[in-house]
């Protein structure tokens, strides 16, 4: 039997195929937890490529991990063993002339979201997905991992925004799913059910994305609410008095503020009052006939008469913007920067996100006395990223990670929601979902793996324990 | 071994089980072209009932046939033998209170969705799917069918307004997704893959539904638009314009608006001008502070300015709104009184609107000169139900039906759209699936099958043909 390296060596030449150093900087996930030394990293520069480098691994009984932009939180696109070829996508990034009239682009799965953003713009169209990884993330992966980011409650998710999908099965056929059309019920959703696969039913290879039309306007506000309580009452009020307007809900806290501000000198903050919590509201309209400002300005009225908004600003102008966004965008990279963390990806029902943060507090003080908590994140979908620091003075968590991921998944479980919002299960948080979620659930995610993948070779490991 | 019926009667109790004349009604689809005699109707009142009518008839050999309002266009809710029981939900209609600050409500899978938009109607909330059916469809069969409406290309289709759900699997456990967020990503998305599964995996018991805040203010206008690809035209530029406030954009022909007024003279059309396409706009906002009736004026004069619209009329009132909206919606009732007819329910890009009508009318023109074409439907999603009368002094097709249907269906394959944009295969189209959709697609679904309903129990014959 030929050596499987020689063979997928022939099948994708020299540009094509990376080992040795030059696979290095595909090993490891982004969070620097996961990554054994695959045997190297598949580039294929086409469908038939990656359809050939499957075959080739299945044939070896070689894994064959789908990496996009590896900006994973869960360590999903790499190796849990050496026996193993990483396919990164990186090489096939052609982006297709959008339709405008349909409302639709094809993207090879290599693409970086940020490219497609400035491909659209001559276009006045927009694809509406926005994260903080938008510069690395490509859209192979963000299927994969079906992202959310800060419009999805809008817009929806990564599974709202795929009308059709072209997938390379774990046996090395081709599905070409490419239909560029919402409707189309002839037959099982599999364009739905490969959003969020984590790449274990298959390889991603292109998309037919939906696509909006850029708004002509938009307003933003800055605010300080009184409690997270009135951040959850005042968006649901915004949802229906501006809710064909509402682009962006995004909270944070003060401990998440103020640790931004440490950290990044260039960061501005310039109301006085301080809060609790923040609510950055963006809205935006096709209409240049929309008063979108009087429209925000008597929500913020109605919101301060009724004792929710305590104070606010309005941006005056989009660098004015983007200063308020960068408030809400640099709490990740604040909170890094101040040492040891632990990430949490929760959701709940969005009318319990100020009960769940308020247990979610207690819960953890118990745990750990003076752990400093950092909710922030989605509000008008629930989402909350709810992070943690050190207390004061420490630089660990005394060991105790796992019982804060189990007590904060618990805790988003009893009140209806989920512990893996949008980041995935990767090889994380299998564990999670196994205490979690019932057996009826997980045996049917382990029937669906071994229908799709019954020799286990497509990122085992990843979403669904590996077969013993 | 027990005769199944008799451990079915104790299970359910006489108010649940119908059989004999009792069943009859249960028996036929609506357009009366399936449906075996079962061994009767079980009518469950509640999951435990419905898991353990799953059981018994798993373990008798006998196939389950879920059925919701039975309302479906393509066979899926009737049995194909006689060795069958059809499992109603109609019992199952309890109705939970909505939850305005997260924007869901929970509801068993019997609710008739008027009943829901009912229900809502004091809470402020809406549940936006509307459809011809809506007053005798049930949300089971509305998810089991993925319906999608005249607000999918807003709101999107069942799949994207269904949070959570229970399912009764084919082995007759429960599977308990009732979660209330949209962002959930631990795991498969098996929610959304009942969506459109057409009650072949499961029985899909409750469901937690995706609400949104009713508009405070609604404006309207018929359009008479200079022809079929000025209607598409004009759509995409509303799109940019009025996109946030757009809530309904259907199209109709002049041929289904003379078999309308034809056949309901109760029906009004008062502009002077006829031409061959029409556009039913509906805007709607949140907001009072929204120039609606301004944004839609100025949108129409630009339209006859670049003679796209040829004659349009605003409505007045509510009252003047319901009459544009009824000669879209009695555009099935005109063409079912006129006598024989064929419907087609295909989707393409909505680019792609108009080129689909010439060529379809062309080619339905080939098969049976003097065909009368009756194309209607959502503009935005580009959803075509594209129905045929015989030609004038005919009473039939000449035996010509399947050739319409594959002619038709290779058409919107070539187009990149789909001949099931939003009533399911069934039974009906099984074989235009097998035509048109590659080999790898219907292994994927054939499966995708096998994993959930090895013995085949669960609504066999539908959506993928039954292993021999």
């Amino acid at each position: 039997m030929t050596d499987p390296v020689t063979t997928l060596r022939d099948i994708l030449g020299p540009k094509g195929w990376l080992s040795g150093d030059d696979a290095e900087p595909y090993q490891r996930d982004w969070l620097n937890r996961y990554g054994d030394a695959p045997l190297g990293v598949a580039r294929p520069s086409d469908t038939a490529e990656v359809a050939a480098v499957v075959k080739a691994c299945r044939e070896a009984g070689v894994a064959v991990i789908p990496q996009g932009g590896n900006t994973g939180l869960c360590g999903g696109a790499v190796a849990d063993r050496p026996n193993a070829v990483i396919v990164s996508l990186s090489r096939m990034a052609a982006i297709g002339e959008p339709d405008p009239e349909s409302g639709s682009i094809a993207v090879e799965a290599g693409v970086v979201l940020a490219a497609l953003h400035q491909a659209l713009e001559p276009h006045g169209l927009m694809f509406p997905m926005h994260l903080g990884a938008e510069g690395s993330a490509r859209i192979g992966g963000l299927i994969g991992t079906n992202a959310g980011g800060s419009q999805a409650f809008r817009y929806g998710m990564m599974q709202d925004l795929v009308l059709g999908l072209e997938v390379v099965t774990p046996d090395g056929a081709v599905w070409d799913g490419l239909r560029a059309v919402q409707k189309d019920n002839a037959g099982y959703q599999l364009r739905k059910l490969f959003c969020g696969a984590e790449g274990t039913l298959g390889i991603v290879t292109r998309a037919v994305l939906r696509l909006y039309p850029t708004p002509r306007q938009q307003a933003s506000a800055l605010l300080v609410m009184s409690d997270c309580a009135a951040a959850v009452s005042f968006g649901a009020f915004l949802r229906g008095e501006a809710g064909e307007f509402l682009a962006g809900l995004e909270f944070f806290s003060d401990v998440g503020l103020a640790l931004a501000l440490k950290h990044l000198p260039d960061l501005a903050y310039q109301m006085e009052t301080r809060g609790n919590v923040y609510l950055l509201v963006d809205l935006a309209s096709g209409s240049p006939r929309v008063p979108l400002d009087d429209i925000l300005n008597s929500a913020l009225e109605r919101g301060m008469e009724q004792g929710l908004v305590v104070d606010g600003a309005l941006a005056r102008s989009d660098a004015h913007r983007a200063q308020f966004w960068r408030l809400r965008e640099e709490q990740p990279e604040g909170q890094r920067l101040e040492g040891e963390q632990l990430k949490h990806d929760i959701s709940v029902p969005p009318g319990a996100i100020a009960r769940f943060i308020e247990a979610g507090n207690k819960v953890c003080s118990d745990i750990l006395p003076g752990v400093r908590i950092n909710p922030f994140g989605h509000l008008g979908d629930g989402n909350i990223h709810y992070n943690l620091s050190p207390p004061e003075g420490r630089a660990d968590f005394d060991g105790r990670a796992g019982q804060f991921a189990a007590a904060l998944a618990s805790l988003a479980t009893e009140m209806g929601g989920s512990f893996a919002a949008e980041h995935g299960l990767g090889r994380a948080k299998i564990a999670l979902a196994e205490r979690n979620r019932s057996t009826v659930e997980r045996e049917l995610m382990a029937r669906l793996k071994g229908a799709f993948d019954p020799l286990n070779t497509m990122n085992p490991g990843v979403l669904v324990r590996a077969a013993q």
